[in-house]
């Protein structure tokens, strides 16, 4: 299909120009709704025009910074372009490319980091300023001026309502055979206003194949024909393996024990190589009939349904390797049958995953002896990311469980700390957590029951006499016994002990 | 009315009996489901009587403890009773008693902190363990067995549903002319069966008037005739106008940018004199036709009611002062009209919160200039009370508002600090942070840019030049700049600022 196919409306044809052309209708201070999720979905024109005019204008020792708001991460054309030419005042809800996050942690830009399911009713609710412009990504215009979305839905419905003009960019390489897969609810209000949101199963759909938008806000429209940006996934690696083989042996037993359906509830799965290999796990497993309702598509869960383990999956976006992501695009028109993307308000709707009662796994950076998870800050002071849908998941699952390997850095750092240095989950929302090591289930135990079962069953052996040092010497000298800790060494006890070691040993 | 007309199914007549002989119905090592809500609708004779077996028990030298899970705090005669003869092995999922909160500092019993909305579901998923035995206060017994539910609902539904034996107490100071004012969802399923709650405004009803039970459970019928333990309310101090003027003023400035309704959103407020004086200055505020969607009716919601300012509230307890409970008792004919006593899985479910809108007003022990709140820990270590509804309310609000004098212990302890010693509320659930000093409006702010508004508007005067200090430092020490903290210092700082300050000051 050539780009001129892909653009059917006559008035919206007229409007087709450059990126440069497209990039130069953003003036300095706007902000700007961008599409792109997980790396799926993004502009992949206007951004890269408009970091070099960005460029050329401090060149020219001119201020231009803008807010750029998006549904999630993004890719290199877009967080990393603007970023390299310190074009950011303010990002939000999530990011997580290396330059953008460097320009964050060295102070040089505002981030604010948000619930990925809050930031459209925010816009809606003008708790984030005005919007200016979207720049979206579609992968296809209809003769009636509606827009076919592309790979990722994240924000875009919100951003092409609220913001005063708009850029689309219109890309071809996206088979449009997808036309069908998504469903944008249009049934959102603000309260007093706000009725349920009718869905009762994944697989329900309750809105439009096509975002709606007033064509007279549309300024310019940029043809392109490039992918998504995709990075290889790593094959699971032996942690990987054993946190899967955990987290499945639990499964199983709960349903022995009734807790669960044969068939599960439906899923949530963070991205990454652990998630992958839980995924991965699911296909040699037990379980048929899977579903899930999760924020982001994976390679793992494209293979459930291909395999027939899973019937149903429903996300906003997909973020895929590129060998997947190609078959994804060439199958689209089989993958609509089991799949539907929806705007991440929906996908991320703490309404709906209470409702249906997803099983939500999602990654950590430390998780503490209490209970407590560090999702963000690297040190309590450096941003990793952001706390993405891991919180919209986390609080309203019928489980809620936190998987990651027991140390980072080759072992050179613990990840069941004493205290973590930064808290996205408290302790209220945090079922189970497991390691390599093993899993320890939290639910209905009070703080030092916890301590005794993260220490024993997910610290690694390397780090499990130190933190077991600490919560005896914690019982014994803290001041409070409910949760005890020494507060002035909470943060330091497992380095200053590890140093200890070494010094030990050198002798 | 006697108790005796309050008994009206005769196979349940036949099973009244003494508090002594219905205690002895509970074994050791038994889980016990107990009506109570913010010291309303708790039973008041089994406790007592059990809390004389367990101690009698105890002095013959045998073990005896149990779990107690209600809906929320109770009495004296409840917590504080079975705390103080050391009978609780496990209590969930709130409490503010001095003798229980004693025990659970000193490491004597285990305590689990639970968000309110999370508790029924986690009994009905098997999570919570098994419960043996129910004791529920109720108004009235119909001849047909179903129950006349008195001042609080909290899980009751739950606890009758789930436990194996029942014992009832019937207490005939309740008003039965409240009948009428209860609505008991019986919708609830487990996932995948579960359906939208049919909530969209505070005053719908979607449930029965009465507690649904299999008579065959109830093993005791106990008669009662005390009213609930009331603490009076002391008149809002200073602090407390100032803070609420804060807040009025905000709602107002936000009804003025179009961001609220002229009636507002509906309520919650937290229990407390500060939460009071804010109910107080909406008395005489602009505002009318209030609604209320809240935990816990106080003082100064029925001021609102009476005053004809709040059109309508809802709730799963009152929490009156003995004053206003005698009269709210009297008037429950009245009252009933513009009332509603729902299940707390309902009255804080995450799905109806978001969808209302709620304008959530709670307290807090710290918060800390990036923004994340303490609501539960002294020190760290130590429980005040629990989370109680609060991550209910403050995750799902249209606005999430948390309110505290800017210091403690008479100008002592700056409740305003670098670093919070335990996080209750992440910095992605405040929005605004109000002292009597004033507001910052935290929304769509990056971390430093909260930091900036917390010290300058919330801050206490004496507290102030050290948190600039603090942050200033961190700004340039800091590993990293997103969050940017001196690990080291974070929670020795204050107090040692202090100290140097006193020890100048001496000089």
């Amino acid at each position: 299909m050539s780009n001129a196919a892909r653009i059917l409306n006559p008035a919206l044809r007229s409007k087709i120009m450059s990126a440069d052309e497209a990039a130069a209708l953003i003036t300095p201070g706007a902000n700007v709704g961008m599409s792109g999720f997980t790396g799926a979905g993004y502009p992949k024109a206007v951004p890269l025009a408009l970091a070099n005019r960005i460029d050329a204008a401090h060149a020219r020792g001119e201020p231009f910074r803008i807010g750029v708001w998006t549904g999630a991460s993004t890719a290199p054309e877009l967080d990393g372009a603007l970023a390299k030419v310190n074009g950011f005042a303010m990002r939000l809800p999530y990011q997580s490319d290396p330059n953008c996050r460097k320009q964050i942690n060295s102070g040089e830009m505002e981030y604010t980091d948000i619930h990925l399911s809050h930031v459209a009713q925010y816009a809606w609710f003008g708790f984030l300023g005005h919007l200016d412009v979207a720049v979206v990504e579609v992968a296809a215009v209809l003769e009636d001026g509606r827009l076919l979305p592309a790979n990722s839905i994240g924000n875009n419905k919100t951003w092409l309502d609220q913001a005063d003009k708009v850029i689309l960019e219109v890309n071809s390489w996206v088979n449009a055979g997808l036309d069908g897969m998504h469903d944008i609810y249009y049934g959102t209000r603000r309260p007093p206003d706000r009725r349920p949101v009718p869905i009762n199963n994944p697989g329900d759909r309750i809105g439009d194949r096509y975002y709606t938008i007033d064509p007279s806000k549309i300024v310019a429209v940029v043809e392109t024909d490039s992918r998504d940006r995709n990075s290889p996934f790593t094959p699971p690696d032996a942690n990987s393996k054993l946190i899967a083989g955990h987290i499945l042996d639990f499964l199983a037993h709960e349903v022995r024990r009734g807790r669960l359906p044969r068939n599960m509830l439906p899923l949530q799965s963070g991205v990454g190589n652990v998630a992958n290999a839980v995924l991965g796990g699911l296909i040699e497993g037990p379980f048929e009939d899977l579903t899930a309702y999760t924020e982001v598509l994976q390679d793992g869960m494209l293979d459930l349904i291909k395999a027939g383990k899973m019937r149903f999956a429903s996300a906003t976006a997909v973020s895929l390797s590129p060998d997947a992501a190609l078959a994804f695009n060439n199958d689209a028109q089989e993958m609509k049958k089991s799949v539907i993307l929806r705007p991440q308000e929906i996908s991320n709707h703490p309404e709906v995953i209470r409702r249906l009662g997803i099983i939500a796994m999602n990654g950590l950076i430390e998780a503490d002896i209490y209970g407590n998870v560090n999702s963000t800050h690297i040190g309590g002071t450096a941003i990793m990311n952001g706390i993405g849908g891991s919180g919209d998941f986390a609080r309203n699952a019928f489980l809620s469980i936190f998987m990651t390997p027991s140390t980072a850095k080759n072992g050179a750092i613990s990840c069941i700390v004493p205290m973590v240095t930064h808290v996205d989950h408290t302790e209220h929302d945090v079922h189970v957590v497991v390691t390599e090591q093993g899993l320890a289930d939290l639910r209905g135990l009070s703080p030092k029951q916890r301590a005794k079962v993260i220490i024993e069953n997910c610290a690694h052996p390397d780090y499990k006499p130190a933190l077991r040092e600490y919560f005896t010497r914690a019982l014994e000298e803290s001041p409070g016994r409910h949760t005890p800790h020494l507060l002035d060494e909470a943060f330091r006890f497992l380095p200053e002990w590890k140093a200890q070691q070494a010094s030990r040993a050198a002798e």
